[in-house]
């Protein structure tokens, strides 16, 4: 397939956020291009969207259910690769299950589905298929953050003993949503589109993915208290847990959307029996390697002799700073990989690894431990 | 009384740590003099102290009850005015308690006894004298602590919502006790010189005193997950705890000795309806003042219009930093006031206040509600 | 032109570093397509970059010349609309000027050309011209950079006074060219190919026009001491300048390789009668605006209320980082808003500003003027 | 002399700065007691100074000439050892030549004395006596300076190439002296009371001091652009240099009083062949180690293993902040210990070492040296 992958986009239309990031995302590396979309359930809103997007305007569908029909019959020269669905969670099952019926790859934004039972009906779907399956939780595609879990892996830190990762937010400090002046705000507040958490499914599945998939521990328990602090707010806004991990481990994991000031302050730290590892993905490119003896040391990306799964997720030399849009372009990079090795018969190349339906399912999980705990009064749940 | 005022300290000896750091506070400002001092229970390890600090011989003791009955017998001109009491916490009862009773009055070293019941009786002793007592909960002593204390008292952030308090170091992040190497080790992992907690008694006291006194909020209940990390240990060496406040305002509280490569990182962010403030200990001329809409402001000593609370304990002009010896010097510059005031039948100047007998009392209710949730499982527990 | 703009490559072969950058800069905002390329002079080289880039192999060239002149064949509809220029110094100038010549917009890589009369003589051929230029000073695109300049141009700073601009590098610390394994090294050291300049051309031509950019205030008179470290380096590799700017104002602007450990430390200080501004390229979506009085004010993109030059140059919401390669997207967008603009007989936007053929001319001049203070004995010398 | 050193104080009244921080400095490690003074030439102002200190009133005088002839006058084990001359520049030699002729050890603020030929006189004069002098070249006094110049002399960044050593401050931003209400501006802004130097004395002469003690190499030649940017000051408030040092290198040095919105920013950065080194002032107790390929080491006062220099200038435990009142400290008890050591007839420890006479008359012909350039028209001179 010595051709760029072709994308079909569900949802992203002007006026949403992630849609724009996820294009972002998929262009950077030149390995896929955009050839269709179902922009919006409002037809007029995705024709605009196709026509801001130079897409010819045969290939903007008024519906991901046309989209999926018609690109179908296409030929192969033509037809979409793969569909990547960036709607409110609520509409993240039916094209997923849509797509994957159909025979296309499958690039989803995170949470997986509405709730548990949607994510595990998906996973089942998924594995009757050959197909490849992204979930964008972006963060752990950070070159640092592949080197922490690298250093973590070959036991630079030691067995992992505290585990705090945060993930403070400010912009839902006060009723914002509900006026219809703040998309966003509107549906990750509403239950009906956002699922039965409101900031723990949002932000609190990142915090949780990346303190798993860095350390390699799973949590075993938790313990969660939530809050709603801004009056007529339906979904959760805090949320303070406290974790225990496999190995003995314990932690503290926090998100909040009402943490005034607090842009998107997603940070991480982990203490071993041989040392202790810092990351913030403010400042994405440092890692911290602490040492009680001999100090802290910081790598650097482009600087520091770093592991190979590190240095494929770096694109620019020291000091030319990466950010967002690369991890979203690190997802796709890899997904578009695994896609050309499922096609030529290959395994894929495990430093090029990128969430899929598992880590969305144990997301799904997350939330439904964390609310369990809480709706009990905030009590110590098993997480399985 | 237009002399400086005279000071005894018991304990110290040369190879402690915090003795030093209260004779160099006491000293800077030019209001105390040291005296006397029984620096240690061995004789000769006093003696050598006193002639390294040029004390005349007559005026070292060989026990805090000889210095105190015989300072008592010297003249008003020439007798010591108070007592420093630098001991380990098993130590600082009982020359509390005699100097107290034999009309001395007190600086005492954190916590404030072994237990709540030696607190306690200690508050009732006092309670009967007119005498000073000052407990060094130093932190609070720092000018952008006053500071936040007075945004928060004066409205700037409104109504308190989150409080994330963190105090994590990592010195004992393997078994360095026992040996008699360390001193420090020794007797603050030792139940019967420390008490029934460990990090909790040593460092999550200022954590908690620092919350309360910032905030002006009290816990009203907590939650504590202790653990014991390094093997071989005999007290808590890591805590994760979470909190809610009289107000409705939950929080985060969590200290620990095992952060490997963590110096003494305490640290407090809040967070209310209107804003949000940060402090960190390790560079404590430094105050962010967050806010969503208008972003970052950074308040500095010796920079900004601050509070008159805060002006009175800053020294130097700004750029020019101050520490942690500056807290110890503020509270005995403080007390010191606060003596002359008592001497001169005035009221205490409130920009000039310190930790008394009830900060103390509240630090030894503090770790026995931390120690009883955490004994009963790790629960929801009243803090009174 | 409801269609992406189309873009012939030159130069930026595989193991090039800058034409990835352009490319990935073009691809960002999707406005842009790659449709052809000339990537090396040498036609194996550059077929398989060409094959790399899902290029169909009749628009992979063999040289330039054979681009511009095949490509102009095509039909309207078909044939490339610009040529992006990324090859070392001394092939600028002769694309550029076929590239104009023959009806094509440029973009072309910082420095402009490979000395001054080349690049008074291709303003000459552009002027002729009605075509959009735009060389790729890219850090002047940052949302914080259009900021500073606002804020300089709305007076908050008042009348400037001091300006310290500084680019220090450290790659360059050891003689890492010549040996043929670090392709970068090889020409930029290299006087044939990276012209009569080597630190000052590669990097100090970029912090003259940061400083000059944001100020918008002319240098009129500097003086320059270069030096060469490492032995067997045949061009500078560390300056040290003094300046004076038209109104009155004084500055430093020092730029180096050979700082061991510095990545690529381009910042800027700028003071003013009424306040100060501090911004940091590797930290680029910080600015900071310093009073002496009223203390420190960070300005975050995303957060902050600010210009709509700086707005139109950020492309995610707070705290989630941007960085070096969104600053060619923006040059890369810029262009073709202007060229949609030219194309639509409109005046191009003030807000999307990129620099061209006059920064281009002024990079060259000040090349000289610092190598001539050089010679004379780093002595004062006109800007002009 | 088991008994702590006498201090009597020149100049330092309560409305002074410097005073004050020489008296706590001199306090803190309790080896200097405050026996007397001559606080101001006012001697109302002296008595009431002397009154606040707790003096008594028969050791406060109305001049240094009759405290220095009385101290004289009494028994040994009574009198004054040292004095401390805290006055503006105009009256550091005069007091300072009485002192030495009659056997008293001196310590004297810097600059050393109003112009280079005073502080040349001074010099011939001390020589003639055993006594010990001290010039409060604080910054040099701090650990982490004292550890730069261990890892350069221990050749840990190999032959220094390039040194930038600034000084920027902002309070002179506006004219505030002159109105009699800033004690401080009136007598550093007034060629009489500062000599013929303004920012280049008070400040640029630490930086010059901090640059040649850290690299242990002299400045043999620099290029001085010194400027007056506040209508109606009458000395320099702004200096930009360029340096060669004697062994090749390179470097810069600014100073500013009127850079708005800086406090105290002193800073160095330094860059041999195999490393660099960057330390701040106002974050003391941190010193970066960079190296290209390894990348950054962070060394922290407590944590790290560091040399016995910086050890003994450390008093604290890791992550208890020190900062500026610890430099003038560390003067005097280094002092302390060199009268001691004189004398017992002892060598001084060289790890306790202090600027004397020698770093006095530098920093003189440094301001003379800057002077001439600059009004040589910003030219290269010669620095012996």
């Amino acid at each position: 397939m010595a051709r760029k992958l072709r994308m079909g986009m569900i949802g992203g239309s002007l006026d949403a956020f992630i849609g724009a990031v996820h294009r972002r995302g998929a262009a950077l590396d030149g390995e896929i291009e955009l050839v269709c979309g179902a922009f919006s359930s409002n037809p007029e809103k995705s024709k605009a969207t196709g026509e801001a997007l130079y897409l010819p305007a045969e290939r903007v569908y008024g519906s991901y259910e046309e989209m999926i029909l018609k690109e179908k019959e296409l030929p192969e020269g033509e037809r979409m690769d793969f569909v990547a669905i960036v709607t409110p969670n609520h509409v993240h099952f039916p094209p997923a299950k849509m797509a994957l019926e159909n025979g296309f790859h499958v690039v989803l934004d995170k949470p997986i589905t509405l709730n548990r039972a949607e994510a595990e009906e998906l996973k089942k779907i998924w594995e009757k298929t050959n197909l490849v399956f992204c979930l964008t939780h972006n963060y752990t595609a950070y070159p640092m953050v592949k080197e922490a879990r690298h250093l973590i892996r070959t036991g630079v830190i030691g067995k992992v003993r505290k585990v705090i990762v945060e993930y403070p937010q400010g912009w839902l400090y006060k009723l914002v949503e509900g006026a219809g002046t703040n998309r966003q705000a509107d549906w990750r507040t509403d239950p009906a589109r956002s699922g039965a958490a409101g900031g723990v499914g949002d932000i609190g599945t990142h915090a949780e993915n990346l303190a798993e998939y860095i350390t390699g521990l799973k949590i075993t328990e938790l313990l969660a208290d939530l809050s709603i602090f801004v009056e007529g707010r339906r979904l959760d806004d805090d949320a303070n847990m406290l974790l225990h991990f496999e190995n003995g481990a314990k932690g503290i994991l926090h998100n909040s959307q009402i943490c005034h000031g607090e842009e998107n302050d997603l940070n991480i730290r982990i203490y071993g029996e041989l040392g202790g590892l810092k990351w913030r993905q403010m400042e994405p490119n440092t890692l911290l390697l602490l040492n009680q003896d001999t100090g802290t040391k910081v790598i650097r990306t482009g600087v520091n002799a770093v592991s190979r799964a590190a240095q494929v997720h770096t694109r620019q030399p020291a000091g030319h700073p990466e950010g967002y849009v690369e991890t979203f372009a690190s997802l796709y990079r890899n997904f578009a990989k695994a896609v050309r090795a499922k096609e030529a018969g290959e395994e894929p190349d495990p430093d090029f690894d990128f969430p899929g339906i598992e880590e969305g399912v144990r997301g799904m999980a997350f939330i439904d431990t964390v609310l369990k705990s809480n709706a009990d009064g905030a009590v110590w749940t098993k997480f399985e």
